[in-house]
């Protein structure tokens, strides 16, 4: 069975994103992290709600208008509401951290 | 942030499901397990498309029509798409399986 924790790409100079499962309602996409954090002064305003699960690893989000950084260590979970800007505020540099995330659209808010 | 290690059910006496985020497109369950399999001769047959990875313990499922027992680890995920009939052999007897499964529906088939 495919693992997510296996084909760790050698090098990640970038991250890596890879999309696991994609219809038309949903995307489920594995991505890798290694001391990547988001550009300065870069929000992700997205479409879509994402529900992302750090599997392995740590990292640090920061949500707009929040002082605070939210902590996330392997088994943590949360959800993004689509249009909630966000950005990747640090991820470990020491090993990889490996998210799971879902994007879907919904058809009526909730 | 909420952990899918916390709040592990202390009696297992039956399978432990929750619906972390649902809307008309997707439903994302945390499931935990321990010792737990299918009753016999029952069958999932599901009307959603279901991607499922084992974030901790490990589990057998069997698809129908198929002799070998696809054996998932932590880290493993798995496709099954909607209707293919499949049940779970075994989950770990000695500590949780902590699951999480996204069950979406398709508007057309890819």
């Amino acid at each position: 069975m495919p693992s997510l924790f296996d084909n760790l790409p050698p090098d990640l100079a970038e991250e890596f994103f890879e999309t696991l499962w994609k219809t038309d309602s949903v995307k489920i996409e594995r991505i890798v992290s290694k001391g990547h954090a988001s550009p300065p002064g870069f929000w992700y305003d997205q479409e879509e709600d994402e529900f992302v699960l750090v599997v392995r690893g740590s990292a640090g989000l920061r949500f707009e208008g929040r002082e605070d950084i939210v902590e996330l260590r392997a088994g943590d979970w949360i959800n993004i509401r689509a249009h909630v800007r966000h950005r990747v505020e640090w991820t470990d540099p020491a090993g990889e951290t490996v998210w799971l995330a879902v994007f879907s659209r919904r058809e009526s808010r909730s």
